[in-house]
Protein backbone atom coordinates (compact mmCIF):
# COMPACT_ATOMS: atom_id res chain seq x y z
CA UNK A 1 0.00 0.00 0.00
CA UNK A 2 1.23 3.38 -0.99
CA UNK A 3 2.23 6.17 1.79
CA UNK A 4 -1.56 7.73 2.10
CA UNK A 5 -4.31 7.93 4.31
CA UNK A 6 -7.61 8.85 3.66
CA UNK A 7 -10.79 10.71 5.69
CA UNK A 8 -14.19 9.18 4.81
CA UNK A 9 -16.38 11.84 3.00
CA UNK A 10 -19.88 12.06 3.36
CA UNK A 11 -22.24 12.62 0.59
CA UNK A 12 -25.48 14.52 1.14
CA UNK A 13 -27.08 13.30 -2.62
CA UNK A 14 -30.02 12.02 -4.00
CA UNK A 15 -30.45 16.26 -5.39
CA UNK A 16 -31.19 14.40 -8.05
CA UNK A 17 -30.30 11.12 -7.81
CA UNK A 18 -28.45 10.63 -11.03
CA UNK A 19 -26.64 13.71 -10.52
CA UNK A 20 -25.18 11.68 -7.50
CA UNK A 21 -24.05 8.47 -9.46
CA UNK A 22 -22.56 10.82 -11.68
CA UNK A 23 -20.45 12.70 -9.02
CA UNK A 24 -19.74 9.13 -7.22
CA UNK A 25 -18.40 8.17 -10.99
CA UNK A 26 -16.40 11.21 -11.44
CA UNK A 27 -14.65 11.01 -7.68
CA UNK A 28 -13.95 7.17 -8.51
CA UNK A 29 -12.27 8.03 -11.98
CA UNK A 30 -9.99 11.44 -10.68
CA UNK A 31 -8.94 9.19 -7.58
CA UNK A 32 -5.72 7.36 -8.75
CA UNK A 33 -5.63 3.94 -7.84
CA UNK A 34 -4.32 0.26 -8.66
CA UNK A 35 -7.06 -1.58 -6.55
CA UNK A 36 -10.24 -1.23 -4.68
CA UNK A 37 -8.40 -0.12 -1.51
CA UNK A 38 -6.71 2.74 -3.04
CA UNK A 39 -10.27 4.48 -3.56
CA UNK A 40 -11.71 6.97 -1.77
CA UNK A 41 -14.22 5.54 1.22
CA UNK A 42 -17.33 7.26 1.15
CA UNK A 43 -20.80 6.98 3.31
CA UNK A 44 -24.02 8.56 0.29
CA UNK A 45 -26.76 9.03 1.58
CA UNK A 46 -29.17 9.17 -1.54
CA UNK A 47 -32.88 9.89 0.04
CA UNK A 48 -34.53 11.85 -2.72
CA UNK A 49 -37.50 12.76 -0.87
CA UNK A 50 -35.90 15.82 0.36
CA UNK A 51 -38.58 18.38 -0.63
CA UNK A 52 -37.24 20.14 -4.40
CA UNK A 53 -34.62 22.76 -3.36
CA UNK A 54 -35.56 24.97 -6.72
CA UNK A 55 -38.99 25.39 -5.73
CA UNK A 56 -38.42 26.29 -2.00
CA UNK A 57 -36.25 28.84 -2.30
CA UNK A 58 -38.61 30.53 -5.55
CA UNK A 59 -41.65 29.89 -2.56
CA UNK A 60 -39.55 31.36 0.61
CA UNK A 61 -40.18 27.90 1.78
CA UNK A 62 -37.33 25.95 4.21
CA UNK A 63 -38.56 22.62 3.82
CA UNK A 64 -35.58 20.95 2.31
CA UNK A 65 -33.74 22.13 5.64
CA UNK A 66 -34.23 19.69 8.35
CA UNK A 67 -34.30 16.86 6.15
CA UNK A 68 -30.88 18.05 5.07
CA UNK A 69 -29.65 18.48 8.52
CA UNK A 70 -30.88 14.70 9.52
CA UNK A 71 -28.50 13.34 6.55
CA UNK A 72 -26.05 15.26 7.49
CA UNK A 73 -26.61 13.86 11.18
CA UNK A 74 -26.80 10.52 9.68
CA UNK A 75 -23.65 10.34 7.36
CA UNK A 76 -21.71 11.51 10.56
CA UNK A 77 -23.09 8.68 12.79
CA UNK A 78 -22.19 6.33 9.54
CA UNK A 79 -18.33 7.75 9.70
CA UNK A 80 -18.29 10.44 7.55
CA UNK A 81 -15.11 13.14 8.69
CA UNK A 82 -16.12 16.01 5.87
CA UNK A 83 -19.18 16.33 3.95
CA UNK A 84 -20.08 17.33 0.21
CA UNK A 85 -23.42 18.48 -1.27
CA UNK A 86 -23.70 17.73 -5.04
CA UNK A 87 -26.35 19.59 -5.73
CA UNK A 88 -26.37 23.81 -6.46
CA UNK A 89 -30.05 24.77 -4.95
CA UNK A 90 -29.31 22.86 -1.61
CA UNK A 91 -26.30 25.34 -1.14
CA UNK A 92 -28.72 27.93 -0.76
CA UNK A 93 -29.14 26.67 3.05
CA UNK A 94 -24.72 26.05 3.53
CA UNK A 95 -24.50 28.39 6.62
CA UNK A 96 -27.28 27.34 8.31
CA UNK A 97 -25.90 23.71 7.58
CA UNK A 98 -22.62 24.19 8.32
CA UNK A 99 -23.15 26.18 11.54
CA UNK A 100 -26.04 23.21 12.80
CA UNK A 101 -23.68 20.28 13.01
CA UNK A 102 -20.26 18.78 13.51
CA UNK A 103 -19.25 17.96 9.55
CA UNK A 104 -17.61 20.64 7.89
CA UNK A 105 -19.26 21.36 3.89
CA UNK A 106 -17.22 21.82 1.19
CA UNK A 107 -18.52 24.31 -0.97
CA UNK A 108 -19.46 23.89 -4.62
CA UNK A 109 -18.81 27.28 -5.77
CA UNK A 110 -15.69 27.31 -3.78
CA UNK A 111 -14.63 23.83 -5.85
CA UNK A 112 -15.60 26.12 -9.21
CA UNK A 113 -13.19 28.98 -7.74
CA UNK A 114 -10.61 26.63 -7.97
CA UNK A 115 -11.39 24.73 -11.11
CA UNK A 116 -11.33 28.21 -13.07
CA UNK A 117 -8.08 29.14 -11.46
CA UNK A 118 -6.55 25.97 -12.37
CA UNK A 119 -7.86 25.60 -15.73
CA UNK A 120 -6.38 29.54 -15.73
CA UNK A 121 -10.37 30.83 -16.82
CA UNK A 122 -10.55 33.15 -13.61
CA UNK A 123 -10.30 36.30 -15.60
CA UNK A 124 -12.67 35.88 -18.72
CA UNK A 125 -16.69 36.53 -18.81
CA UNK A 126 -18.37 33.56 -17.20
CA UNK A 127 -21.70 32.48 -17.28
CA UNK A 128 -23.97 30.72 -14.70
CA UNK A 129 -26.33 28.00 -15.99
CA UNK A 130 -28.36 26.65 -13.15
CA UNK A 131 -31.84 26.92 -11.67
CA UNK A 132 -33.34 30.27 -10.83
CA UNK A 133 -33.64 29.19 -7.04
CA UNK A 134 -29.77 29.11 -7.31
CA UNK A 135 -29.39 32.56 -9.14
CA UNK A 136 -32.41 33.58 -6.64
CA UNK A 137 -29.87 32.70 -3.70
CA UNK A 138 -26.41 34.08 -5.09
CA UNK A 139 -24.23 31.81 -3.60
CA UNK A 140 -22.02 31.80 -6.93
CA UNK A 141 -22.08 35.53 -6.83
CA UNK A 142 -20.41 36.12 -3.41
CA UNK A 143 -17.92 33.48 -3.64
CA UNK A 144 -16.62 34.14 -7.38
CA UNK A 145 -17.28 37.87 -7.45
CA UNK A 146 -14.12 38.52 -5.08
CA UNK A 147 -11.42 38.62 -8.04
CA UNK A 148 -11.29 39.61 -11.66
CA UNK A 149 -14.13 37.08 -12.59
CA UNK A 150 -16.85 38.98 -14.75
CA UNK A 151 -20.57 37.46 -14.63
CA UNK A 152 -22.50 37.77 -17.94
CA UNK A 153 -26.10 37.27 -17.12
CA UNK A 154 -28.29 34.06 -18.78
CA UNK A 155 -31.21 35.87 -20.49
CA UNK A 156 -34.89 34.69 -19.99
CA UNK A 157 -35.37 32.32 -23.38
CA UNK A 158 -31.70 30.33 -22.46
CA UNK A 159 -33.28 30.01 -18.74
CA UNK A 160 -36.33 28.70 -20.16
CA UNK A 161 -34.34 26.05 -21.73
CA UNK A 162 -32.06 25.28 -18.85
CA UNK A 163 -35.01 24.98 -16.96
CA UNK A 164 -36.38 22.43 -19.24
CA UNK A 165 -32.97 20.37 -19.45
CA UNK A 166 -33.06 19.91 -15.65
CA UNK A 167 -36.54 19.24 -15.18
CA UNK A 168 -36.14 16.63 -18.19
CA UNK A 169 -32.57 15.18 -16.47
CA UNK A 170 -34.54 14.57 -13.32
CA UNK A 171 -37.01 13.02 -15.41
CA UNK A 172 -34.58 10.77 -17.55
CA UNK A 173 -35.48 11.99 -20.31
CA UNK A 174 -31.72 12.59 -21.97
CA UNK A 175 -32.36 13.34 -25.22
CA UNK A 176 -34.76 16.39 -25.28
CA UNK A 177 -32.07 17.37 -21.95
CA UNK A 178 -29.23 17.23 -24.19
CA UNK A 179 -31.26 19.41 -27.39
CA UNK A 180 -32.46 22.47 -24.45
CA UNK A 181 -29.12 22.74 -22.81
CA UNK A 182 -27.05 22.83 -25.89
CA UNK A 183 -29.59 26.01 -27.12
CA UNK A 184 -28.97 27.70 -24.23
CA UNK A 185 -25.22 27.01 -24.10
CA UNK A 186 -25.07 28.51 -27.69
CA UNK A 187 -27.58 31.23 -26.97
CA UNK A 188 -25.27 32.56 -24.10
CA UNK A 189 -21.97 31.76 -26.27
CA UNK A 190 -23.43 34.22 -28.61
CA UNK A 191 -24.16 36.81 -25.70
CA UNK A 192 -21.00 37.01 -24.89
CA UNK A 193 -20.10 34.70 -22.14
CA UNK A 194 -16.51 32.68 -22.58
CA UNK A 195 -16.96 30.37 -19.83
CA UNK A 196 -20.13 28.33 -18.92
CA UNK A 197 -20.15 27.39 -15.43
CA UNK A 198 -22.77 24.19 -15.25
CA UNK A 199 -24.01 25.21 -11.83
CA UNK A 200 -26.72 22.53 -11.48
CA UNK A 201 -25.68 19.11 -11.21
CA UNK A 202 -27.96 17.92 -14.14
CA UNK A 203 -26.43 19.73 -16.34
CA UNK A 204 -23.03 17.84 -16.96
CA UNK A 205 -25.73 14.46 -17.62
CA UNK A 206 -28.09 16.34 -20.57
CA UNK A 207 -24.20 17.74 -22.04
CA UNK A 208 -22.44 14.69 -21.11
CA UNK A 209 -21.58 14.13 -25.40
CA UNK A 210 -21.10 17.76 -26.11
CA UNK A 211 -18.75 19.14 -28.01
CA UNK A 212 -19.18 22.38 -26.06
CA UNK A 213 -17.70 21.17 -22.91
CA UNK A 214 -14.56 21.98 -23.24
CA UNK A 215 -16.54 26.00 -22.94
CA UNK A 216 -17.78 24.50 -19.81
CA UNK A 217 -16.53 24.04 -16.12
CA UNK A 218 -18.66 20.95 -14.60
CA UNK A 219 -19.69 22.39 -10.93
CA UNK A 220 -20.07 18.47 -10.30
CA UNK A 221 -16.52 17.27 -11.51
CA UNK A 222 -15.13 20.19 -9.55
CA UNK A 223 -16.55 18.87 -6.40
CA UNK A 224 -15.56 15.62 -7.03
CA UNK A 225 -11.56 16.93 -7.69
CA UNK A 226 -12.29 18.71 -4.25
CA UNK A 227 -13.51 15.90 -2.57
CA UNK A 228 -10.92 13.85 -3.58
CA UNK A 229 -7.89 16.20 -2.55
CA UNK A 230 -9.81 16.27 0.58
CA UNK A 231 -10.13 12.76 1.40
CA UNK A 232 -6.51 11.99 0.22
CA UNK A 233 -3.45 13.22 2.31
CA UNK A 234 -0.45 11.98 1.48
CA UNK A 235 1.18 10.37 4.96
CA UNK A 236 4.41 12.19 6.27
CA UNK A 237 7.18 10.09 5.37
CA UNK B 1 -47.22 11.72 -5.27
CA UNK B 2 -48.17 8.30 -6.36
CA UNK B 3 -49.54 5.46 -3.99
CA UNK B 4 -46.08 4.11 -3.01
CA UNK B 5 -44.04 3.83 0.01
CA UNK B 6 -40.29 3.50 0.16
CA UNK B 7 -38.02 1.25 2.55
CA UNK B 8 -34.44 2.46 2.30
CA UNK B 9 -32.13 0.50 1.14
CA UNK B 10 -28.40 -0.20 2.67
CA UNK B 11 -25.90 -0.60 -0.08
CA UNK B 12 -22.92 -2.23 1.28
CA UNK B 13 -20.32 -1.16 -1.42
CA UNK B 14 -16.92 -0.13 -2.32
CA UNK B 15 -15.83 -3.78 -3.15
CA UNK B 16 -15.23 -2.46 -6.06
CA UNK B 17 -15.95 1.16 -6.14
CA UNK B 18 -16.72 1.13 -9.89
CA UNK B 19 -19.03 -1.56 -9.43
CA UNK B 20 -20.96 0.47 -6.67
CA UNK B 21 -21.61 3.23 -9.27
CA UNK B 22 -22.80 0.99 -12.00
CA UNK B 23 -25.03 -0.76 -9.04
CA UNK B 24 -26.54 2.58 -8.18
CA UNK B 25 -26.92 3.65 -11.89
CA UNK B 26 -28.74 0.72 -12.52
CA UNK B 27 -30.90 1.22 -9.67
CA UNK B 28 -31.75 4.76 -11.03
CA UNK B 29 -32.69 3.67 -14.54
CA UNK B 30 -34.88 1.14 -13.23
CA UNK B 31 -36.65 3.01 -10.65
CA UNK B 32 -39.85 4.44 -12.71
CA UNK B 33 -40.01 8.11 -11.60
CA UNK B 34 -40.91 11.28 -13.05
CA UNK B 35 -39.05 13.54 -9.93
CA UNK B 36 -36.51 13.21 -7.51
CA UNK B 37 -39.32 12.20 -5.29
CA UNK B 38 -40.11 9.45 -6.60
CA UNK B 39 -36.62 7.31 -6.72
CA UNK B 40 -35.54 4.90 -4.66
CA UNK B 41 -34.04 6.32 -0.95
CA UNK B 42 -30.42 4.54 -0.74
CA UNK B 43 -27.21 4.78 2.14
CA UNK B 44 -24.67 3.78 0.37
CA UNK B 45 -21.85 2.53 2.64
CA UNK B 46 -18.62 2.61 -0.15
CA UNK B 47 -15.24 2.19 1.89
CA UNK B 48 -13.05 0.17 -0.44
CA UNK B 49 -10.71 -0.68 2.35
CA UNK B 50 -12.49 -4.15 3.06
CA UNK B 51 -10.03 -6.58 2.17
CA UNK B 52 -9.59 -8.51 -1.12
CA UNK B 53 -12.74 -10.86 -0.71
CA UNK B 54 -11.24 -12.88 -3.60
CA UNK B 55 -7.80 -13.46 -1.78
CA UNK B 56 -9.00 -14.22 1.04
CA UNK B 57 -11.42 -17.09 0.26
CA UNK B 58 -8.67 -18.61 -1.72
CA UNK B 59 -6.20 -18.27 1.14
CA UNK B 60 -8.82 -19.56 4.04
CA UNK B 61 -8.67 -15.67 5.67
CA UNK B 62 -11.44 -14.17 7.50
CA UNK B 63 -10.01 -11.39 7.55
CA UNK B 64 -12.88 -9.33 5.12
CA UNK B 65 -15.70 -10.10 7.81
CA UNK B 66 -15.11 -7.64 10.47
CA UNK B 67 -15.59 -4.72 8.11
CA UNK B 68 -18.49 -5.62 6.66
CA UNK B 69 -20.09 -6.42 9.54
CA UNK B 70 -19.06 -2.42 10.79
CA UNK B 71 -20.49 -1.61 7.36
CA UNK B 72 -24.24 -3.41 8.25
CA UNK B 73 -23.38 -2.00 11.28
CA UNK B 74 -23.14 1.56 9.81
CA UNK B 75 -25.80 1.23 7.43
CA UNK B 76 -28.96 0.43 10.06
CA UNK B 77 -27.55 3.44 12.25
CA UNK B 78 -28.06 5.81 9.41
CA UNK B 79 -31.86 4.53 8.43
CA UNK B 80 -30.90 1.92 6.10
CA UNK B 81 -34.33 -0.98 6.65
CA UNK B 82 -32.45 -3.79 4.55
CA UNK B 83 -29.47 -4.11 2.60
CA UNK B 84 -27.86 -5.54 -0.54
CA UNK B 85 -23.80 -6.17 -1.23
CA UNK B 86 -23.19 -5.49 -5.36
CA UNK B 87 -20.01 -7.89 -4.60
CA UNK B 88 -20.63 -11.76 -5.53
CA UNK B 89 -17.42 -12.88 -3.47
CA UNK B 90 -18.40 -10.98 -0.52
CA UNK B 91 -21.32 -13.74 -0.45
CA UNK B 92 -19.39 -15.95 0.81
CA UNK B 93 -20.07 -14.20 4.11
CA UNK B 94 -23.50 -13.88 3.20
CA UNK B 95 -24.99 -16.65 5.85
CA UNK B 96 -22.49 -14.87 9.17
CA UNK B 97 -23.47 -11.45 8.27
CA UNK B 98 -27.35 -12.11 7.65
CA UNK B 99 -27.43 -13.68 11.30
CA UNK B 100 -25.14 -11.26 12.80
CA UNK B 101 -27.10 -7.78 12.24
CA UNK B 102 -30.58 -7.04 12.18
CA UNK B 103 -30.96 -6.00 8.44
CA UNK B 104 -32.35 -8.52 5.89
CA UNK B 105 -29.64 -8.87 3.09
CA UNK B 106 -30.84 -9.66 -0.51
CA UNK B 107 -28.39 -12.32 -1.88
CA UNK B 108 -27.18 -11.58 -5.32
CA UNK B 109 -27.50 -15.57 -6.11
CA UNK B 110 -31.53 -15.18 -5.56
CA UNK B 111 -31.79 -12.03 -7.44
CA UNK B 112 -30.05 -14.02 -10.75
CA UNK B 113 -32.04 -17.00 -9.85
CA UNK B 114 -35.05 -14.49 -10.36
CA UNK B 115 -33.61 -12.79 -13.32
CA UNK B 116 -33.36 -16.46 -15.66
CA UNK B 117 -36.97 -16.90 -14.70
CA UNK B 118 -37.68 -14.13 -15.80
CA UNK B 119 -36.09 -14.10 -18.77
CA UNK B 120 -37.68 -17.70 -19.23
CA UNK B 121 -33.69 -18.99 -18.90
CA UNK B 122 -33.87 -21.22 -16.14
CA UNK B 123 -34.27 -24.14 -17.92
CA UNK B 124 -30.70 -23.69 -20.39
CA UNK B 125 -26.94 -24.43 -19.77
CA UNK B 126 -25.31 -21.89 -17.78
CA UNK B 127 -21.95 -21.11 -17.13
CA UNK B 128 -20.83 -18.85 -14.00
CA UNK B 129 -18.31 -16.41 -14.74
CA UNK B 130 -17.17 -15.19 -11.81
CA UNK B 131 -13.96 -14.74 -9.44
CA UNK B 132 -11.82 -17.82 -8.17
CA UNK B 133 -13.15 -16.80 -4.80
CA UNK B 134 -16.93 -17.19 -5.80
CA UNK B 135 -16.75 -20.40 -7.55
CA UNK B 136 -14.43 -21.91 -4.75
CA UNK B 137 -17.19 -20.86 -2.38
CA UNK B 138 -20.09 -22.65 -4.57
CA UNK B 139 -22.68 -19.46 -3.57
CA UNK B 140 -23.91 -19.97 -6.57
CA UNK B 141 -24.67 -23.61 -7.32
CA UNK B 142 -26.84 -24.00 -4.21
CA UNK B 143 -29.27 -21.44 -5.02
CA UNK B 144 -29.31 -22.24 -8.49
CA UNK B 145 -29.36 -25.57 -8.64
CA UNK B 146 -32.30 -26.64 -6.87
CA UNK B 147 -34.01 -26.61 -10.47
CA UNK B 148 -33.72 -27.68 -13.65
CA UNK B 149 -30.52 -25.25 -14.24
CA UNK B 150 -27.39 -27.09 -15.95
CA UNK B 151 -24.34 -25.80 -14.80
CA UNK B 152 -21.08 -25.71 -17.58
CA UNK B 153 -17.82 -25.04 -16.09
CA UNK B 154 -15.39 -22.76 -17.17
CA UNK B 155 -12.32 -24.09 -18.24
CA UNK B 156 -8.57 -22.75 -17.37
CA UNK B 157 -8.23 -20.60 -20.32
CA UNK B 158 -10.98 -18.54 -19.56
CA UNK B 159 -10.94 -18.14 -15.92
CA UNK B 160 -7.46 -16.88 -16.46
CA UNK B 161 -9.26 -14.30 -18.91
CA UNK B 162 -11.96 -13.42 -16.37
CA UNK B 163 -9.15 -13.21 -13.44
CA UNK B 164 -7.40 -10.58 -15.79
CA UNK B 165 -10.39 -8.72 -17.03
CA UNK B 166 -11.45 -8.29 -13.14
CA UNK B 167 -8.06 -6.95 -11.95
CA UNK B 168 -8.02 -4.86 -14.89
CA UNK B 169 -11.30 -2.83 -14.16
CA UNK B 170 -10.64 -2.21 -10.56
CA UNK B 171 -7.59 -0.97 -11.89
CA UNK B 172 -9.53 2.00 -14.36
CA UNK B 173 -8.33 -0.29 -17.40
CA UNK B 174 -11.33 -0.80 -19.37
CA UNK B 175 -9.93 -1.76 -22.81
CA UNK B 176 -7.94 -4.66 -22.07
CA UNK B 177 -10.69 -5.83 -19.39
CA UNK B 178 -12.84 -5.87 -22.71
CA UNK B 179 -10.76 -7.44 -24.59
CA UNK B 180 -9.94 -10.82 -22.12
CA UNK B 181 -13.80 -10.65 -20.76
CA UNK B 182 -15.05 -10.80 -24.58
CA UNK B 183 -12.99 -13.78 -25.28
CA UNK B 184 -13.41 -15.81 -22.10
CA UNK B 185 -17.34 -15.30 -23.40
CA UNK B 186 -16.57 -17.06 -26.62
CA UNK B 187 -14.40 -19.62 -25.32
CA UNK B 188 -17.36 -20.68 -23.08
CA UNK B 189 -20.31 -19.94 -25.34
CA UNK B 190 -18.10 -22.45 -27.40
CA UNK B 191 -17.85 -24.90 -25.00
CA UNK B 192 -21.68 -25.37 -24.78
CA UNK B 193 -22.72 -22.89 -22.29
CA UNK B 194 -26.10 -20.95 -23.67
CA UNK B 195 -25.95 -18.29 -20.68
CA UNK B 196 -23.53 -16.57 -18.85
CA UNK B 197 -23.91 -15.51 -15.48
CA UNK B 198 -22.03 -12.24 -15.10
CA UNK B 199 -21.70 -13.04 -10.96
CA UNK B 200 -18.91 -10.32 -10.59
CA UNK B 201 -19.66 -7.12 -10.34
CA UNK B 202 -16.35 -5.96 -12.24
CA UNK B 203 -17.89 -8.03 -15.42
CA UNK B 204 -20.51 -6.18 -16.46
CA UNK B 205 -18.23 -2.88 -16.64
CA UNK B 206 -15.84 -4.71 -18.90
CA UNK B 207 -18.39 -6.13 -20.99
CA UNK B 208 -20.79 -2.88 -21.07
CA UNK B 209 -20.70 -2.42 -24.90
CA UNK B 210 -20.45 -5.82 -25.72
CA UNK B 211 -23.11 -7.48 -28.25
CA UNK B 212 -22.72 -10.75 -26.12
CA UNK B 213 -24.44 -8.73 -23.63
CA UNK B 214 -28.03 -10.48 -24.85
CA UNK B 215 -26.25 -13.98 -23.63
CA UNK B 216 -25.86 -12.96 -20.25
CA UNK B 217 -27.45 -12.04 -17.24
CA UNK B 218 -25.65 -9.36 -15.31
CA UNK B 219 -25.82 -9.93 -11.61
CA UNK B 220 -25.36 -5.74 -10.70
CA UNK B 221 -28.52 -5.40 -13.00
CA UNK B 222 -30.37 -8.53 -11.12
CA UNK B 223 -29.83 -7.29 -8.16
CA UNK B 224 -30.80 -3.93 -8.55
CA UNK B 225 -33.98 -4.91 -9.77
CA UNK B 226 -34.13 -6.89 -7.05
CA UNK B 227 -33.60 -4.02 -4.47
CA UNK B 228 -36.37 -1.47 -6.68
CA UNK B 229 -38.70 -4.15 -6.35
CA UNK B 230 -38.33 -4.19 -2.24
CA UNK B 231 -37.49 -0.63 -1.66
CA UNK B 232 -41.16 -0.03 -3.33
CA UNK B 233 -44.40 -1.02 -2.42
CA UNK B 234 -47.36 0.01 -3.34
CA UNK B 235 -49.63 1.44 -0.62
CA UNK B 236 -52.95 0.10 0.02
CA UNK B 237 -55.65 2.48 -1.24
Amino acid sequence: MSGVTYKTAGVLGGMGPLATVDFLSKVVSLTPASCDQEHVPLIVHQVPQIPDRNRAILEGSDTPYAPMLLGLHRLAAAGAEFAVIPCNSAHHWYERLAASQSLRILHIADAVRQELQRRDMASRRVAILATRGTLRSGLYEGRLGEGSTRIVRVDEHAQLLIDHAIRAVKAGQRAPAAQSASEALDRTLDAGARVLILACTELPLALEYSPRLVDCVDSTLALARYCVAESRAEAPT
